[in-house]
Parts: C-alpha cells; structure tokens; sequence
C-alpha cells in the first residue's frame, strides 16, 4: 500500500482539475476489472462500511460492486431500521464505531454536511454518497468521464443540463466541474426549478457564462450533450402544471432529429417518463453507459483513498 | 473460463432430460465443496446479483451460499422498499443497469414472465427464482436430484404429489418433469385446490397419465416419494373447511406404517402443520437433506451458466 | 484445521476461566488483523449465517467485520419480515436448514434460551448474540478483554456496575464473569432497577459479597472502572422520575474529578445522554476502544469453535 491520494471525498469542490483528471484516468484503467474480463485481489482483507441513513439501493449497489471487483468485501446498512440509531444514538458515535469496523466509510444522508462531519470525526476516509441537496461527488466523476470517453475532450462542449435544476443535487455539482473543465453550459428549466443563483455564481467566478434557452428545440441545436434530470412530481403544487412540464421536456426520436447528428444523451437514473425508451436503442444514449461507469470510477476512487495501486 | 452450457435458467421446459441430467451430475460433483469440506475459488471475483421484487429469504440465502461456496460474491436486494423501482424506475431499466454491476442476475418477481423478460433484456445469464405462478426451475432441479439420490432412478418410481396442487408454484414444474423422466404419478388434492388441467394435458403428452387416489392411505400404499406441499389458510373461505383438510393431509408416522418401508417424505418447506415432527427422526424425511440439495444444484447452474468448469 | 475448543458459544456460565482466558489471549492475537494491519485468509470459503430474528445492526456489523477479517464470508436476515418465517416455519426448521448453508450460526433472539434450542439443534456452532433477557457472551467477553488490556488483571480491580441493572442483559453475565475473575463489585442503580436477586445469590455463591453504595460519588472514589448502561426511558411509568434518575446518573468530566485519576469508563453503546460527550476527549474514556474490541474477540470465538488455528 502506498500514500492515499486525498483523505476523503466529500465534495468535488475539494478538488483541482488534475486531481479529477487523476482520478479519471484510474477510472479508465479499471474498465476491464470492472467489467470482470481481468480479476484483481488488491482489496483482500479490506472492509467497505455502508452507512446509508436513507435509501439508495443502485447507488450502494455501485459502491458494493466496485468493492467487490477489487476483492474487498463490504457491510453495513440500508436504512436506519433496527440500528443504533432507532434507540437514539448520536451520529458522531455510529461513525467513531463503525470506523472500528471498516477501512473505509461510504455515506449517505438526508442532511447536507452530514459526509463532512464524518471525515472530520474519522480516522478512516470517508466517500460522501450524496448528502441532502448536497454533494454527491463520485456521481458528478461518473458523468464526466463518460462525456470525456464519448467526446474525447470536455473542453468547449456545448452541454444542455435540463429538467429540475434547482433540487437536482447532481446538477449543481456537474456544473461547477463542467464549469472548471471549460464547457459551455445551456440551462433549460420550468421557471419554478431553475438552478440555483449561488451555483451561477460559482460557475461565473470560474469564467464561464451559462445560456438560457427558451426552448428545447433552441437549446439542443448545437449541443454536444443532453443531461437530463428527473422532474419530480412531488415539486409542483398544481398537478396540470407538472403535466405541461414534463411533457414538454420528453425527449424522443423525433426531437433528437433536430439537434446535430452526433448529439449524446445523458440521465443519472432512474428515469420516469423524461425519456422515450425508443432513444435506448439509438447510438444518441448514453446513459445506461453511464450507470456502468459508475463502477469503474468508484473502484478508482477508493483504491486512491486507500492507497492502493489501481 | 469455457463455453456457457445455456444461456438463461427460466423455465424447465427450456431443457431436455439429457441436459438435466448434466446438470445433476455435475451438482454431485459439487456436494463435497457445498458442504464445506472442500474448497474452490472457481468464482473469485464474479458477483451474483440477487434482485428480489419480493421477499423469499430462505430461496435468498440458498442462492448466496452456492455463490459463496463457489468463491464468488454477491449483492442485491431483498424486496423493493428504498429501490429505484420506488422512484417509478420500469423493469427493464432496473436490469439493464444491475446487469452491468454483476456477471450474472438471480430475479424473484410476483409477476409471470418476469424472469423470461429480463433474461431476453439482459446479455448476462439471468435465473428464474419464482416468478408469480410460474416457474422456480432450481426448485425443480433440487427436488428430482434428492430423488434420484434417494433411490438410484427416477424411471418407474411411484410418486405421490400431496396438498396444495393448483397454487403450489413448485408442483406444476415438477409434475411435468417427472413425467418426462418416466415416473408415474398419482395426485391428491382438496378439491378446491386440484391439478391444472394444462399441466395435467402437459403430462399426459408425455404419455404418463396421472392417477387420483381418494384416500391418502391408499395412495400411499405402493409411493416410493410422498412429496407434500404446504396447504395455504388463505385459499380458503371458509375456516373449518381448511382445518377438516389440513387435519386430513397431515402425515405422520401413523400414516407411514401403512406405507411401503422405504417410501421418503419429501417437502419444499417451510411447512407449517404438514408433517409430524416425529416423522423428522424416522429414515422416510427427506425434507431437510433436500433444503441442503438446493447447495449443490444451484452451484451446478451458476457454473454451467457462467461456462465455469464445476 | 484443528480440533474446536469448544461446540457452542451461548452462556458465559458454560466457561471456566481458564477457558475465558484463552480466548482473550487468541483475541489479543488477533488484534492486527482485526485492523486490517495484517491479512489472513484462514476462514476462506467458510460461511457465517446471522440469524437476526430482532434488529441489531450493531452486533451483526460487529460479527460480519471479523467474520470477513478472517477471510469469510457471511449470510443471513435481520429481521423476521419476508422469511420463512413468516410463512409460519417454526424455530427448529429454519435452524436445521440454515445450518445446511452454513458453517456456523450467530443467533439474536427476542426469547431467552432460543439460542441454546439452536445449539441442541444444530450440528454447525451456534454463537448467543442475545436471546431476550438472557445472555449475550461475546459482548462480556468483550467487556472482560477491555479491562484486562486496560489494567493489566482482573482481580482485585475495583469494579462500579451503574445504570439499569435490572433489565441490563449485558450487566448480569458481566457481573457473574467478574466475580469469578476475582474482582470487587460495587452496584449503583434507581431502587426500581436494581440487580435481579438470583443474580447476587450467584455472585455471592462465588465468594464476592458486592457492595451498594448511596451515591455515585462515594462509588466512584476508590473505583478502577466505572461501567455505565443505558436507562431506558420505557422502564420509567412517570417522566419526571426518569427525569431525575438519568439526570443524577450522567458522567461528565466534573464527576470524575471527584474519581481515581486513572478511573476508565466503559459502556456497551449505544448510549443516549448517560456520558456527557466531553469524556469522549478524556483519557478515561473506553467505550469506543470497547466497541473495536468486540471484532478480535469474535474473530477469537469464531476460530475456536471451527477449530481454526487463530
């Protein structure tokens, strides 16, 4: 084992460029593990903590694969039924335990900070799997290392981030990376769920200049990539304004047609209806690609927090 | 890693005797490694996803032990609270991203056909674990290898199917196995709960034609295998009919002297009032060495499935 | 592998001290690889069922951790809901076909003396991790560990036992193991939670006569170890008396001056406002030492009942 990379991964914005890049070209060296075609054992013996405070099945199931396909084994729970924390244990105490138990915790959390808190209560790294309308950082280095294998770059795409943009948690970190990379961003939002004014500071402070567009048809035209985001029905208080949006925002065949040829879509699963499964079988998705990725990238960052050779 | 021996585990009658029978001598192969007292690592590094749309615990762990016992590692789901399904994720998506986690899926779906959906959706070898009243095909497997161990042949036996004979998912497949490996049957039901008359057409294109006792006693006078089923309270409307027929099929050591000396219980379990615990002590149960048969069987299909030289 | 040291582990009161002591002696052997310092395979292709027929994340973490520390595997349910049980499969047939996918059992029960019917059952070890108001062995022994390694012996040592020592099942196998280690107890509790009669018939059958003191100050004075448990709120049928109860029973570090300078305080965790978290930063502090102590120990249990060399 050598020196650990960084201590924990808590947010994307503890991170410079060439550490993402870093980290992404581990991503890709792992593919073939990952995909189980070669087989590794450099986790032997290590133990993954799962600590997930609320449901998050396919993510803890990524974390899990990635676990496994470096030969490491995991435990931990999926909801906090029937723990310690039931009988009114304190959160600083599961984590102290827990990190007895564990090489290494991954979390998730209804409150934002949660994961930060953490890190800085354990000696063991810590990997934040999405706290609240916070981070979720390992998802925000899946998406753009499947742009940079689908385009060869990420500098100067033109990128549209569509659907709910304001409690979109992914969104908001994806584009301060974009941001940092050098793409050009399009926002396409309802009124209602339009991204947040502290996350457009952020990406102006970083030089970079978002788009509005006023229609989809106008947003894609010259796009390079279309990340589509879920649109919670739960967001709207009146049923006929969720239906307008959410069919206005459908992408299909038809719609595709009218941006450039080579235009890819992505989603951070699950999707409900924003998709047309008609697009899976067409060369525009990416997304269930995407979703592999996930293992790859997870199985890079936790060799890099153990310090592990990739 | 050689050349799988099928792609997919659905239905029975996707396979032919010969190829069952391969099945069952390479699960003898397995029970010394089953049993723990030897050791194989012909799965290190491949992960089994078990995606249970519900609960079964006990067909669950049936499922991770062979995994285990193989070397291999496994993850998944035990029913679909905190899942993407609840975020109104369809079927076919929660497959193909779990595909891309694992080297192979185990599916348990209250719906018919679910398995032979994800199986056609999915590149990576997809079991059948029960879907709804369909097939529970290793279930079927099991209980022909317990037989055949139990008494050296499948040909010619006489075999007695007891109890829940319409809802009981298990006794369909079987019949119609038995029937193809030439075993004759004789079938006892409530009459609320009889045999299909398409699984009964089934057998009898095969040219075995089924016999129906009126009595227990009598039609146990000449079984060789006396497989009962467990009788569901819910099946029935009315309270005191359930218990005059659960009263009537209880088998105990009574019932078994009026038997053959040889004849062996046999039960998918869990049972409730079925069996006489007393008959757990005599040599005719079965139950318990067939529950451990699902082991090796299982290990057999995930080899044969996965092209791994059992 | 080895002859086992012993066939099950369900009461402490099936132990000498002898026996006692050479577990803790494997469990301080086991030490670096409890970390993860060092790597050991010795229980590879060997399976833990956890058998959790009520919640305890906790101390199935804690069994799965040294579990996997060894090279193993685990397996099982934490809860009784989608089991077999639930289908209405009595205790004894779940046990004899789980012992059929595994190779030892660790039992949480809500019923005192499920795990010893488990033991008689099985022909697999069977390890108690609580069976109602019962026993919970691993956990004393854990307790035991963490006083010898902190000062050096047990006899002699200065033992205060506060909080509910009524419904506590931790605190009267504790209680009954310190008197035959030698130690001078000295109990502390609400009249309405005081330490059950039997319990102090069998420590005085010892030859420890356990004293009583008026006020935790004047116990704590002379005491080496001061072990605090949690006051259930439910025990209480008036509020405000809990109220007073738990608020004079709160340990802080103004309390321990009134102590020995070298007074350790343990607790089994998890706690809710017994310890003020200040004693967390204090050298006195030994509950999270204590809960990391529980992983050598059972990779300790587990080795010796499979006959593994540790």
């Amino acid at each position: 084992m050598g020196k650990p990379a960084f201590s924990d991964f808590v947010s994307i914005r503890d991170f410079t460029k060439e550490q993402i890049n870093e980290i992404m070209r581990n991503a890709a060296k792992m593919v073939p593990y990952a995909r189980g075609e070669k087989k590794t054992n450099v986790m032997s013996g290590k133990i993954l903590g799962t600590l997930f405070y609320e449901p998050s099945t396919r993510t803890k199931l990524s974390f899990e694969a990635a676990m496994l396909r470096l030969g490491g084994a995991t435990m931990g729970f999926s909801s906090t039924a029937g723990t310690s924390i039931e009988k009114g244990e304190n959160f600083s105490d599961t984590i102290r335990v827990t990190e007895s138990y564990a090489d290494i915790l991954v979390i998730r959390h209804p409150l934002e900070g949660a994961a930060r808190l953490a890190a800085d209560l354990s000696e063991k790294p810590v990997i934040n799997a999405g706290d609240g309308a916070g981070q979720h950082p390992t998802q925000t280095v899946l998406d753009l290392y499947t742009m940079l294998e689908a385009k060869g770059k990420l500098e100067g795409l033109n990128i549209v981030l569509l659907g709910d943009l304001k409690f979109g948690r992914t969104v908001h970190s994806l584009a301060e990376a974009l941001a940092m990379f050098g793409a050009n961003l399009t926002l396409v939002a309802p009124s209602s769920l339009e991204m947040p004014r502290d996350v457009i500071n952020q990406i102006e402070s970083m030089g970079v200049k978002p788009n509005y567009a006023h229609s989809l048809e106008e947003a894609i035209s010259d796009a390079d990539i279309l990340y589509v985001t879920r649109i919670q029905k739960e967001r709207f208080a009146d049923p006929t304004e969720y239906a307008k949006v959410s069919g206005s925002y459908r992408i299909d065949t038809k719609l595709l047609k009218q941006a450039k040829s080579d235009i890819s879509v992505m989603h951070p699963l699950p999707r409900v209806n924003e998709i047309d499964p008609e697009v899976d079988r067409t060369p525009h998705s990416l997304y269930f690609r995407q979703a592999a990725n996930g293992i790859p990238v997870r199985m890079a960052v936790l060799c890099m927090l153990l310090g592990v050779e990739p």
